[in-house]
């Protein structure tokens, strides 16, 4: 039985399936098990059997998130239910499992069989290149829903980590007025070298904005602050749960939000396989620790 | 009867409706026909007979295009329909009509009546700030459509003119590795000078390209150069009729394409029509000829 | 004598020199006379005789402008003054000569002996090009003027024509605000789909700016003018003669001037020659008429 | 004796000059001393003692760096020598004294004197802040010594912190092609965010640069990679004492080289102070730890 160099991919959505051909495309042996709905890239073998396929492979690629329901692998794609539990036994000590925000109780279960089981999600560089598409969607999303053109238009941003600072780089390149809500000094300077406006998060409701991107994931905005705004303002609320927007209190006052959660594998899921695929081969580059 | 500086603006979409509310924030008096199935803006009046506001107004505004048909006026958001000859009767000598489009006899029939009738979509400036909208939706249309991100994708646009330069610009500006086929000497240094590549129409089959914008309005993409493009090519046609791309052929080999027409109107109505407005008001401030 | 495909570049400066090797690198033979002052690039003959290298070419290529006095060539690294008169008794029937705004008498002389002259300075697509390192010239003596970064600093460019719109939009890359000053409509309008805001020549003294770029070639900062601007505007002069400036009177008030002229030349010698090399090899392309 | 939001500024250059200016038009009593040989701003009270000076002062502001030989103060513009530990003498507890780079040594005897000294130049603000001058000024550097235009260049950045990442935005917005090589994942991902090449440091031989941007602080540019290099290759050296290159290799080989040391004060001193200033402002708004 020849393994080595094998990669196993079990479950996930399109991105999970860019990602098998881009690995096929290095040369790697790759075999996709819980995709059966979806097309696989040439030179991709699909394999009914998630535990046969993880058993030929030396690595075993899961999806972002690996589930959604702490029990059974996130798998749209597939025929059937794939339980964690049973793709446990499948693999044997030796064996390393790269997966997408890995549930403690998997990882230990794993560890405990010897399998090594890293969280590529946790890596600073995939948090990097997922800004991109990130900011790309929130711009897609923005334009589907704005009558204006992003040109011109005045934008607010809150928050300045690595989302917010993409997003403000490219709505700057398109032209469009950005203002930064934060409250650390160092992001407000961020702000400023990109040539933003600057507000703290009590001078949100005093001025009239287009479109309103929260990065920040913490309940910003308030049926206080809602209520302050101009009532042809859009929110896209790119915070993960609870979502930075009180959305009954937004409801009420008629502002049209968008909560905008894993935009990476929505928008361009392919781009989204390539920053995971360069996550992981940086990942096996690096010795064990 | 206190006609000075009255707007009637008569038939169109949201793009009109926008219009309408723009030049009542300018402090002119607006009165609003043949928009009745869509939100006026506040301080325009609506108007249920389109022949009574044209009288009432100095100016009269009609859509772009004036008519689909050549006889109704261009009205999807009209409870009935309104000729064009009824239009005419309602006017007297001294008015000026400003239209788009708009077609020769109609433009006869005013002139006889002593009715000024000019075209504002023959407007040089108009076509400038139209380019920026159709440039944001043919962005938004690839963003829509492609599994990548715009940041790093390879971009080819046919066509190097208002919008083919716009476009150049917008995609670099978002990252993209822009080539511009174009046949001119000049079209071909400006592409160069904004840091894009360059190729001939003949040159276009030989790359591998995400996606293809073409702003050509002649029959560029024939079956013959279809044939010789990578199959997960997505191709915007931004070119009116005809269009550039033989449909039944990129059908037939399973391209996907996009026609995608009257952008500004329909991705960014109020930009467009704040287009419409300037134009309208620098013709306005001109000196009858 | 095999002459088939050799470039004789007689004159001019380093751009010249850099345009010499360009040609070389091309695969042509190339001859320079009359810059035995500078160092020719490898794969050049230099020749101390111009008659005689002009005599030995296919193409000669004088330089940019052929002549300040209208009697001797453009040659500031030749050893001896080379007369208009002699080169052109040196050329023959048959020969082509491309210089850059050539005098009509010596484009006549040349004519009468059956000798084809083209003036390269007079094409499009090298104006284009032009406008590059003219743009990027300008932003090197503003950011050598300026106490202030061009991130954040006010910018007003008078004349928005190809040198005009290339300074804006590299100016807008860069993070500058930048105002534009411009009679035509469609003018305008371009400066507004850049994203830039608007002046009319009135509007000028009003406002702040901490650099004013002036394209116009005509007096338009008098000193009536220059008396309402803030002391500390810098002035940078990209027109041609007679300039936009009164000097005198910019004197006079110590308002900081800079009359920058043959900017591509000067700042980026070699991107100007790779831009007249494109420009010749498109004439030789083109079917005499 | 009214001490009440009086300023103090002692030594420094036209930096602390502007600084001087941008603290009075905020409305603070500004008091500058050491700074006789160049032009104060108006509303700045000129002061010929700086014993005098501080004494009057709530907040005293010492230049950047503050010394250069650890005992005099760095006062380029003043008539006569300060000494350090003459200002020590004149300060007195519940004063705060603000300096860039103040030597451990002077601190501690200020603190002695129960007088709370801090840097501003440790302030992460300030690092990011101070970018974008840096940024522009290596920009204007190579500007000055390539023939070539920017757009279109061939750049390496050696390094990817503050200063690599905003100079390789600057350049990419500026049409340059931007290579950087950097070691950690995570620069790298940063890099490519931004659509820049990447390499690893083994990988700069290779390739043909115009210019190369070091901004690490440590022996990379041995005279072994030296020698690898195009002999055209511009060398911009961004990184403190001791400098990223072997000088004396580099001009042996005839690399032509520039070691570029505070940027931000030489080419845009007014921007330099804006930024101590809002650091400054920062640091009076926080609560004493």
């Amino acid at each position: 039985m020849q393994k080595t160099d094998t990669f196993a991919l079990v479950g996930g959505d399109r991105r999970q399936a860019f990602l098998a051909g881009l690995l096929a495309e290095d040369g790697y042996t790759v075999i996709a098990a819980g995709l059966e709905e979806t097309e696989l890239p040439c030179r991709v073998t699909g394999c009914t059997n998630p535990g046969q396929a993880v058993a030929l492979a030396d690595w075993v690629v899961l999806p972002l998130p690996v589930t959604r329901d702490g029990t059974a692998l996130n798998a749209p794609f597939s025929r059937t239910p794939i339980l964690l539990s049973d793709l446990a036994e499948s693999l044997t000590a030796g064996q390393r499992v790269f997966g997408g925000n890995l549930p403690p109780a998997f990882t230990a279960a794993l560890q405990g069989r010897g399998v090594r089981a890293e969280d590529y999600f946790a890596r600073e560089e995939l948090a990097i290149l997922n800004a991109v598409p990130t900011a790309e969607g929130a711009v897609q999303l923005a334009m589907e829903e704005l009558p204006v053109t992003l040109q011109g238009s005045r934008c607010l941003i809150t928050g300045f980590g690595r989302v917010g600072s993409a997003l403000a780089r490219l709505l700057r390149a398109m032209g469009a007025r950005v203002t930064v809500a934060a409250r650390s000094a160092a992001a407000r300077a961020g702000a400023a070298a990109l040539g933003c406006g600057e507000t703290d998060m009590a001078g949100i409701g005093g001025e009239r904005y287009d479109v309103i991107f929260n990065t920040v994931p913490a309940r910003i905005f308030t049926a206080d602050l809602l209520k302050r705004l101009d009532r042809n303002t859009l929110i896209i609320d790119l915070a993960s749960r609870p979502g930075g927007v009180d959305m009954e209190a937004a409801a009420a006052l008629s502002l049209k939000t968008v909560w905008a959660l894993s935009l990476p594998g929505r928008v361009a899921p392919k781009s989204a396989a390539a920053a995971i695929r360069r996550t992981l081969l940086t990942m096996l580059g690096e010795v064990a620790p």
